[in-house]
């Protein structure tokens, strides 16, 4: 079908250079390799790439068309979402299932605390972040309407919990370092800019947001994260054309890689 | 406000025989003990009561007004859901997070496996399972219009993973004992009569699901299963007045402790 080529990072080896759809094959697998089913654009399969490239993790990509999902996608999640990550046969899905399971695998560094409260406050806030993500889809949708000003007020009250989260915290929500909740919010602030532009109430400025805007300048710096990168006209363009019923799942994937 | 009195189980200290609403005071704590913020009648509190009992920790139990949050609620749950639990000062939320906590801190009956991939294959399981629940909602919703085959269609097909896991598990999730799969989804089980009131074909009938109604049998005989037990007319009870816009909170609470 096409040649194999090392993707941006050389711990990514993106097996095609487009997203497989309906009747394509499912690639051979590579035996004691990990793989990622993942769509270049999906916050969720975000969160498990940046863990897979922070603990240094050599893996696969399969890229989705998540419009025309493979049957090979079903059988391995019924749901046919992504990330899922696949090796030697074992199959894992959901992100934060993913995520966690690559933390105990691949325990270098570590990124859940061993303290069962301590773990327990990291997973509030990973787990909680669902509100956040849901009023993030939820601006947009209110600007047609006159909600906008009630979901500004509950987006920036849920968002508060973070910045005050990171005051307690320091640099990152690990302290020092990342954790796996910074890994797990990142993907949503990446693509704050495609909301902002629309409602620029919503953007994480030093004004609104010191410590998350602090933060975020820190996490652009990361190698994990910079390896997942995606600039914010790519997003918007990408959320254009999934809101006119066109995906462009491939965007921008031959050029980031040139 | 109201004399202690001890609940149905002898585990669970209901301090007080109706759920406490706006303008109340949080009653105060007890060092040592562990506390759960609840509400009779919420399938994710009963996933944490269930694992509270199924440990044998004692605890006591605060029944919240969710129609009318007390202030209280919010400042240890901006969200002001339940469950809640708190010890000593420490608070924690979300029902799967309250029970991975608690079967750190009581491991015994441990009901999370230590090997990493079987701890993400319950996991998988565990967390799927909101797809059941958002079906569970929709039947009714769907009977009110056309959607309804697809809808079931869908339910159906959610349900036989769970049916297909038990096939490989035994008599439970967990195999030869219960674990935090079983836990987890057992509160919409519990309320399954209730939708199947309206429409039959969600029953879990030996026909359909022969392992998941043998499943529910042994279930049941399960104490820390009736200890939060509720009738299926009480829940049906409870939907008809939540679904009126004045939940009975405290429907039957007198009646089971008496």
């Amino acid at each position: 079908m096409a040649s194999r080529r090392s993707s941006s990072s050389p711990l990514e080896k993106d097996l095609f250079p487009f997203s497989l759809g309906k009747d394509t094959k499912c690639p051979p697998v590579t035996p004691g390799v990990m793989r990622i089913y993942s769509m270049r654009f999906c916050p969720y399969a975000q969160r498990t790439r940046l863990v897979l490239q922070y603990k240094g993790i050599p893996h696969e990509l399969v890229n989705i068309n998540l419009k025309q999902k493979p049957k090979w996608l079903r059988e391995r999640y019924p749901a046919g979402l992504v990330p899922i990550l696949e090796k030697d046969g074992r199959v894992v899905y959901e992100s934060s299932v993913c995520n966690d399971y690559l933390d105990e695998m691949y325990p270098e560094p570590k990124l859940t605390p061993s303290d069962p409260f301590k773990k327990a406050e990291d997973k509030m806030l990973s787990e909680t972040f669902s509100k956040v993500i849901a009023l993030y889809y939820e601006v947009p949708a209110s600007l047609a309407n006159d909600t906008f000003p009630v979901t500004l007020k509950k987006y920036l009250r849920e968002m508060q919990r973070y910045e005050n989260a990171l005051e307690k915290r320091g640099d990152f929500f690990g302290g020092v370092k990342p954790c796996m909740v910074d890994f797990m919010i990142w993907p949503w602030f990446e693509r704050i800019s495609v909301i902002a532009v629309v409602a620029p109430e919503t953007d994480i400025t030093e004004d609104r947001f010191p410590r998350l805007a602090a933060w975020m300048k820190r996490m652009n710096e990361i190698p994990a994260v910079k390896n997942t990168y995606v600039k914010p006209e790519d997003h918007a363009h990408f959320f254009k054309t999934l809101r006119e019923g066109s995906p462009e799942y491939d965007h921008g994937i031959l050029q980031s890689n040139l």
